[in-house]
């Protein structure tokens, strides 16, 4: 149904978000900066400002005496406003990064999971162990933290604080939220690591400078962040961006989700693993055992040697990738993708000119010329940094200087 | 980059296009029935009312007494403020529908295209004949017409207009407003098909009762009409869409996009043809040589036996288009996705169970569970209906009383 859904509180929302976003992207800037980076008037730059200097999210910086006029006054976010804790939840391990109020990281924490442990008390045991551990680490008071953001793996339901489902876990409709708080009993926020590499893009990558964009994930599992005219694309009910899991082959490869010929399971670390024992069976990087070792190995490779089974398996990789993202070009049509997750900052600039080839021979023409391909600058700890964003959000918004949707 | 491009301006636009949504639905409604569509205040609601009778575009319909209190006025749309048109160019014709000014159409005028004929000035004039032939048909003045919108196959950009790509034609950046209003000399609106059947949706069908839905046209051509928190997707180049052309198969059949396996080579018109003749080379109905008229053939073969060779292009085509459809549920996420266009108006009701059967196995849990799928209850020209509303909507912004952004 169309209705308004947009109110006169929600612009001055958007106005604060835009500076608060200009000021990240920028570390230092006067008013004037924050006007012409933004397209806000002066005059409501100077409310919002106001606004955060009196939250102590803001403070001046010193003042710039440039040649003619009055002096401007340079203004930056508070770092030391307090912690914000960033926590990526997967099935084998729990890791915490702690950023004080601009976002920069200070300190971190990794806890293993037992990937065969799927009690829902043991996951938040791990989860209050790596927060513990990070702030340990960061040398940062619990009574300092402003919030936490925790990313969980599957169907996370963020304001009824459920995940609806965990394939991997086999978790259904577990109310994980009440679980976490009784064990962490800080202000937290969940979310899904699609949405979170989405929010950390949209913070401190691509999404600086465009409206719409989708970021890959290439890890174990594929899926895509995707923000569309400034906003997260959520989904009815929060499941949106399994691109992982569309076809790039009707009853293709077994996919770990049950289903067959699944974008990850040729472009997943298992489905790389596969595409090399395809190629030679013999091959000795399929010896190694852990993922992450495997793709180093093979861009390790690459570096020495641009020809033989690993140049071939660069070429078919490359060619399904471009497939796989010719697809949500044509339907999306957006300005902007970018890859990242372990494999691509690993392996990703070998994959570039693959893809890119692919990629302009499958996707629409149009379309196809209006996008623009390239591995995220944002690297290591996206879902961590997202999910900090997605805290930072919500503080802002107990402040009352944000609507939150969510 | 996130700035506030939303202003107090865009909210009362949105309060406007909220009621006359409101209207269009309920045919007649007093001021709180559309307060109570709408959810926008009654205050809110009188003053949108207030603008609307002044422009004369809704009138009063009579007095209701229902009991206690003061009579309500009922209102509705006044169909006599004019004429609007919409015009749906194919490859094989022009279809012209013109509509009263409450949308309700009132004659139509269809002109052949000749497919081999591809020069600009050829279909401007087919447009021409076809615009001149409908308003005949329906005893409309051209100067009681308020606009025109005119679709066009392929790439369009309508505030350039211009057709950027139109690979049937061979057309790359054809001026053709230019052309167009040298020849109709009326107020008009160019867009691409998938952008009509999802504004028509949006309006006079599910659109109504949720907030993010994909319409699906099959025909000759697929593609998907997408709406996402009540605006149409049109991506950075308005090309968004083109699900018709991603992938049910990597190097599958040859698709007449030049790429291979798309999802329009298996469900579309010519698809469902070569999926019969890979069951059986020498069924009778291979020998209709009009696409509609096989597929209304296969309808009535089904109606009569629901064994044999067309039971099977039926369970296959369900599962191809069931498999399509979960590719779009899994990135999308959306509320609803509804099948419209000539395929789906004839076949659509033997589909339902093949594709809903797929579609649950194929997409990702909560995804499926979250979306339902059905046939448009939008019948018949809904290309041509949508882009009448698209006229509308301009013309509302031509009086002021919407922001039109196209």
């Amino acid at each position: 149904m169309i209705t308004s859904r947009r109110t006169a509180r929600d612009i001055r929302s958007d106005s604060r978000l835009a500076v608060l976003h200009a000021l990240l992207s920028a570390g230092e800037a006067s008013r004037n900066d924050l006007a012409r980076a933004t397209g806000l008037s002066t005059a409501t730059v100077a409310t919002v400002v106001a606004e955060l200097l009196a939250e102590g999210l803001v403070v001046g910086a010193g003042r710039n005496r440039s040649g003619v006029g009055r002096p401007s006054t340079s203004l930056r976010i508070d770092g030391s406003r307090g912690a914000i804790l960033g926590v990526d939840v997967a099935e084998t391990y729990v890791r915490t990064v702690v950023f004080d109020a601009a976002l920069a990281p200070v300190g971190r924490f990794e806890v293993p999971l037992d990937e065969h442990e799927n009690l829902p008390g043991y996951v938040v045991d791990g989860v209050g162990r790596s927060i513990d551990g990070a702030l340990g680490e960061a040398g940062v008071e619990r009574s300092r933290v402003l919030g936490v953001g925790v990313s969980l793996p599957g169907q996370v339901l963020p304001n009824a604080g459920v995940s609806v489902f965990a394939p991997n876990w086999d978790w259904r409709g577990v109310r994980i939220l009440d679980l976490l708080r009784a064990r962490v009993d800080l202000p937290l926020v969940l979310d899904n690591p699609l949405k979170a590499i989405a929010t950390a893009e949209l913070w401190f990558g691509a999404g600086r400078s465009v409206r719409s964009l989708v970021t890959i994930n290439l890890g174990t599992g594929v899926g895509a962040g995707i923000v569309l005219d400034g906003r997260i694309l959520r989904g009815v009910s929060n499941n949106a961006g399994e691109w992982g899991h569309s076809l790039l082959v009707l009853d293709g490869r077994e996919c770990r989700c049950g289903r067959r010929g699944c974008v990850e399971a040729y472009v997943g670390a298992r489905g790389i693993q596969q595409t090399l024992a395809e190629i030679d069976p013999d091959h000795p990087l399929l010896a190694l055992g852990h993922q992450r070792d495997f793709i180093s190995a093979v861009a390790g490779g690459l570096d020495e040697d641009a020809s033989g089974p690993l140049a071939e398996l660069l070429r078919r990789t490359g060619r399904y990738l471009g497939a796989g993202v010719a697809d949500l070009v044509a339907i999306l049509n957006p300005e902007r993708v970018t890859l990242t997750g372990w494999t691509a900052w690993t392996l990703g600039e070998h994959l570039m000119a693959p893809t890119n080839a692919e990629l302009a021979v499958q996707a629409p023409l149009g379309s196809a010329s209006d996008v623009t391909l390239d591995v995220s600058t944002v690297r290591g700890g996206s879902v961590a940094r997202g999910m900090a964003t997605f805290a930072f959000e919500r503080f802002l918004g107990d402040l009352g200087l944000l609507s939150v949707d969510r």
